[in-house]
């Protein structure tokens, strides 16, 4: 593991520069440093990450894993290295979010061949940013250099997060009635799902010259109000300031990742019940039609593969959604629990 | 996240043989409950992994990420997912255990392009035989389709681990003292460091066509008794039991990873002590020195490289030198805790 020392890359030796490495590891441990706080201990398990798990009566612990999939394929033809560091480490929280989970702390897997210790250091910034906005301590990583499993310059990530919940403050999927209220909160963009479609229909990382990938991506286009790359480089929105203001108020978090609604909203209901979507309640971000239009892709296949401007949907009784409202001023209603009829756990109208 | 459903990948669409892939995420789950006991709380929080934490005073956890490396590019040529996936758990869980920890649970991140089903579900399995002979419940994963990222029939895995230990149970280097003992215990063999060097010697990844590859591993050396191909992909050894067995004995354990004895066994001294480490008080296995003969290697190299033999470090009171040997009949007094006098952690003598 990272970030006590660096041992298992000493023996790469030729064409290593190890004094650009000392300042980058230096830097990466300075920038984990700063999201520590007491409850990282330091100087004791130099092989592992120490964190005290303190003032819990009943602790659960919530971990997931992701990674950005090919979102890093366009990072990478743009240089936008420290934006997917941020992606990342959002990704997962979300997930453990929806257990109703506050973020103890983070890792990182960072596998490559060729990466500069600079854009490492970008990667690594922008995950140490995203830790401090949700509270998180980045506690270690890792830094993997594969020859011949990467091609030159090429990565990829992956993240880890733990976090912690009381047993009894977990929502539960079981207290979900016919007549709950589905609340829609946007998301930025397309966040980090379905960029092997978007990157078919666009042809980005699939063997043209890179100025000409980078051409496609600088293309403004009046629906965006900017370039292609801006907004398909949107970061991964993070929730957590919208699960803390909802606490106590809903009885299920979904995460609308792969999948989109029809996949993500039925994980958080009860088998016999199911999730009502009335599309027309909200406007998809430009994004999103530019893409259908682009690709020909059909409607269906839209709302089974990219979030489609939603991304965290929260079920709350009827009586409560006037609370969740002014908790999130941006989560609206886009639908309802109804009772299943059919083998489909959501039904998009 | 893997486990409870598979959202993230049906947009695919094209060229997957979605029956063998729900054959192979049914399997996939069902090796992963096999290793979970009643800490894990099913039926709730879908999108994450959930792990109830009992019975501690001051619970500290204790994390780490890793990756098997390039030993991945080997088990590729010879077919062997399943030994890679048991790497992958005993290289993660042994960095914990320097802390003294219990593992209570461990994600997995698998990327790749074009791995068959069957080779999924056998590198999880590898793991789940991993997770389960150290008491350790293989929560979660991601399997990630990288189509453009990685090369056809490519991949990569990352492990995560949590374990548990009491603040007042983890070995403290500060109480480590002049004169204190190093007592080894040997390596099975290579274990998850130094590939990159190996397949430069052996020319194993580097273009040669796939049966030329496999015929250079195929070749049996009668200094190893075997094929070099079985020395070179030797399990990373557990050390699972024999950490339990020396709990309260030891002040010290060091996991002889990337840097060998002369980086790992510094870090868990205290900075004004070094260790002294007499190596001809054990013989390293066999595929040492045909590594360092093959490839022209120096001593130097070889130990900064490789464990040479020695997987782990323990470090304990001359008095309790005699314990740890009961505890452990393999370990054996490999070198001692001296004065620091230079810039050198380690002597190698």
């Amino acid at each position: 593991m990272r970030p006590v020392s660096e041992p298992g890359r000493t023996y790469a030796g030729a064409g290593v520069d190890i004094e650009a490495r000392g300042r980058a590891v230096a830097r990466i441990r300075e920038l984990a440093r700063e999201t520590q706080g007491p409850q990282v201990l330091a100087g004791v398990g130099p092989f592992s990450a120490l964190y005290r798990l303190e003032g819990y009566r009943q602790p659960v612990l919530v971990s997931s894993t992701d990674g950005v999939g090919t979102k890093l394929v366009l990072a990478q033809i743009l240089d936008r290295y420290e934006a997917l560091g941020e992606d990342l480490v959002h990704l997962c929280v979300n997930d453990i979010l929806t257990a109703g989970a506050q973020p103890l702390f983070f890792l990182d897997y960072i596998a490559n061949n060729g990466l500069t210790e600079e854009q490492k250091v970008r990667l690594v910034s922008g995950m140490a940013r995203a830790c401090r906005a949700v509270g998180c301590a980045l506690v270690g990583g890792e830094t993997a250099d594969m020859p011949d499993v990467y091609r030159p310059g090429d990565f990829d990530l992956a993240g880890f997060v733990v976090g912690v919940v009381e047993r009894d403050e977990i929502p539960d999927p079981a207290a979900v009635r016919e007549g709950d209220v589905l609340l829609g909160v946007p998301s930025a963009g397309i966040h980090t799902n379905g960029y092997a479609l978007i990157r078919d229909i666009f042809r980005l990382g699939k063997g043209l010259p890179r100025e000409e990938e980078r051409e496609i991506l600088a293309r403004p286009y009046a629906a965006l109000g900017g370039t292609l790359g801006e907004a398909l480089l949107a970061p991964h929105r993070s929730y957590y300031r919208e699960v803390q203001a909802v606490r106590g108020l809903v009885k299920g978090i979904a995460h609308i990742t792969g999948g989109g609604l029809p996949e993500n909203v039925p994980r958080v209901l009860p088998e016999d019940l199911a999730a009502e979507i009335e599309t027309a309640r909200w406007t998809p971000h430009p994004i999103f039609a530019l893409i259908q239009e682009a690709g020909g892709v059909s409607q269906r296949e839209m709302y089974r593969t990219f979030n489609m401007g939603v991304g965290l949907v929260l079920v709350a009784a009827p009586e409560r959604a006037a609370a969740v409202q002014a908790a999130v001023p941006e989560a609206r209603v886009i639908g309802r629990v109804v009772r299943r009829r059919g083998p489909e756990g959501a039904l998009l109208l």
